[in-house]
């Protein structure tokens, strides 16, 4: 059987989590999926590095006591992510730190290092697809690796794969979709009679929102998953500057109440629809949605897509949008869809 | 280029448009798919059957006028089903035919002779899959082709190979669906406030619903769907008899009055659950969902499946339930998924 050496940089949330399904479920695993997993490298910006050839120690490394680093157990306090993505023996670079939404670095960096050194590499990061998408595909292209980022969009929920494997025969012509669940919860509060800043402190609350909300509530977020979802299934070739970005932030609870007696409900809604000219135009924008909308009914934290297809006309998934197991199921089906693709290949030889 | 031959049994709506999809789009189709369709042979109740080996000319096929039958175009009058399918030069055999609902004929025979000789099948019938599911992909197997049936449940929706590819990796426990259009859209039409038997007629008078509506109505047509999911992708290995239905025609307006002031809506489901013994507990009800529930908002004709799965929670899809194009797309999904699978099952040689 095969199995995949893999690295995880960045040990946070995410990483930790997929260490965690590894170590409790492997077995079943690589009889159910047909390969397995073994963790070669770790990398965290607190931990340090830990590098094993022959495969790390995973309770040890889920277990370390609360001020304990990898340094204490034959790994390196400080952490040079470049070594280790370039140098370690890993098949399967597993990105999870974060992104600085300017340049998304340093995820992008990670990303090129890894695909330059001939790893495949599966990100949960938007920033790396998002602003540097088409250089990364192509990069990877040229390497003969995969580069893979199911959970950039709605954490695990199916969505890019979704749409480029389900969706073969169709015309793909426009998508919408309610791609943050902080903002939508927050709009349902507010629906419930909350004023919006209690519905921004019950959604901190709950870990919903983050001690700075902007990203959530203006649309940011949003953006760069429209741009994503725009370029990968609608290759629109834009950029974030042709996203318009519109927040909630000026929705008020009048404008709700008014929605509510005509039949509409308010919704953080990111959209992209091809044109007539071939040209595509993407947004995200608050917007009343009728009731018989297939993106009205969507409520809380939850996530979805609807697709726009020639033959089936309208197309919705829905799910979770968030969460650390749902975000680490994201990159084990991304390992999964390579898994998938090699066999395809070898079928070509 | 690989190209498939296949054979259309039936030639009424479905596979009329899939001949018409392949005479419009054949060539994209090519280039998008990466394999040709050929149309070998065609049979019909009504039409008799035009075989050619060489390709049937389906501009003449689908421009007959209106009493002109394949016999005036070097076919055969009558219709040996039996013979055509089990001696043509297909690769594919698409079912499209009709279901008796006690036995699954004809279209189970179509399905079976198909197997026996060789041929691939895709279906859009429930029949052959609900009551001959087991015995019918064990003769597949055994003769090293395919039976696919994404048809059989919401149409070119993708829904069981969603399940069966989207979720690697992940265990499925529970599905709950609003699987029929006409109830759906005759329990929306009660919310608005008119009465059953007049909801009834006009989705009769929009094509929804048939001159007899028992089978959509009393819940007969999702408990079929329902058997089906369940042995697909639960493995629960029931039968029909084993899935409790109860139809739409108890729910009165005063129901539907009171559930809206509860803040709850009136929904026909179809679920099945695996319980902690192993054993699977399948059904059919109208049922008052709260609002926020995944299917609650689902309006119209629209069908929905939602699924519960461990890492990600409840996952849900939205799409067409019925419809000409979007069932014959279901057959081309079907194919497409053969020739995936060929390719990937050539490179384990």
């Amino acid at each position: 059987m095969t199995t995949y050496d893999i690295a995880l940089i960045g040990f946070g949330g995410v990483n930790r989590t997929l260490a965690e399904l590894i170590a409790a479920r492997g077995e079943a695993l690589n009889s159910e999926l047909g390969f397995g997993l073994r963790v070669v490298a770790i990398t965290d910006l607190r931990l340090g590095s830990l590098v094993r050839p022959e495969g790390v120690d995973l309770p040890l490394a889920l277990n370390l006591a609360g001020s304990e680093t990898f340094a204490e157990h034959g790994g390196s306090a400080d952490t040079n992510n470049e070594s280790v993505i370039r140098t370690c023996t890993a098949d399967i670079i597993c990105e999870a730190t974060f992104t600085n939404p300017d340049d998304g670095e340093p995820a992008v960096s990670h990303v090129r290092w890894a695909l330059e050194s001939g790893k495949s590499v599966c990100t949960t990061n938007k920033g790396p697809v998002a602003l540097r998408g088409a250089e990364l595909t192509s990069l990877a292209e040229q390497n003969g690796v995969h580069f893979e980022f199911e959970g950039a969009v709605m954490s695990g929920t199916p969505v890019i794969r979704l749409a480029k494997k389900m969706f073969a025969g169709l015309k793909l012509n426009a998508f919408e979709g309610i791609l943050n669940g902080t903002s939508n919860y927050v709009l349902g509060r507010m629906e419930a009679g909350l004023d919006f800043e209690a519905a921004i402190q019950e959604a901190q609350a709950l870990g919903y929102a983050e001690a700075n909300p902007a990203a959530d509530i203006e649309g940011y977020d949003v953006q760069l998953k429209v741009l994503i979802l725009a370029n990968e299934l609608l290759e629109a070739g834009i950029e974030l500057k042709d996203v318009q970005r519109k927040g909630i932030s000026t929705v008020t609870r009048e404008d709700l109440r008014k929605a509510s007696q005509e039949g509409r409900r308010w919704k953080l809604v990111g959209s992209a629809r091809r044109n007539p000219d071939g040209t595509v135009t993407a947004g995200v924008a608050p917007t009343a949605l009728p009731l018989d909308h297939g993106l009205a009914g969507i409520s809380g934290a939850t996530n979805a897509a609807s697709f726009d297809t020639d033959l089936l006309g309208p197309v919705t998934v829905s799910g979770p949008g968030a969460g650390r197991v749902e975000t680490a199921y994201a990159l084990l089906s991304d390992i999964i869809a390579m898994h998938a693709a090699k066999a395809g290949a070898a079928a070509h030889v």
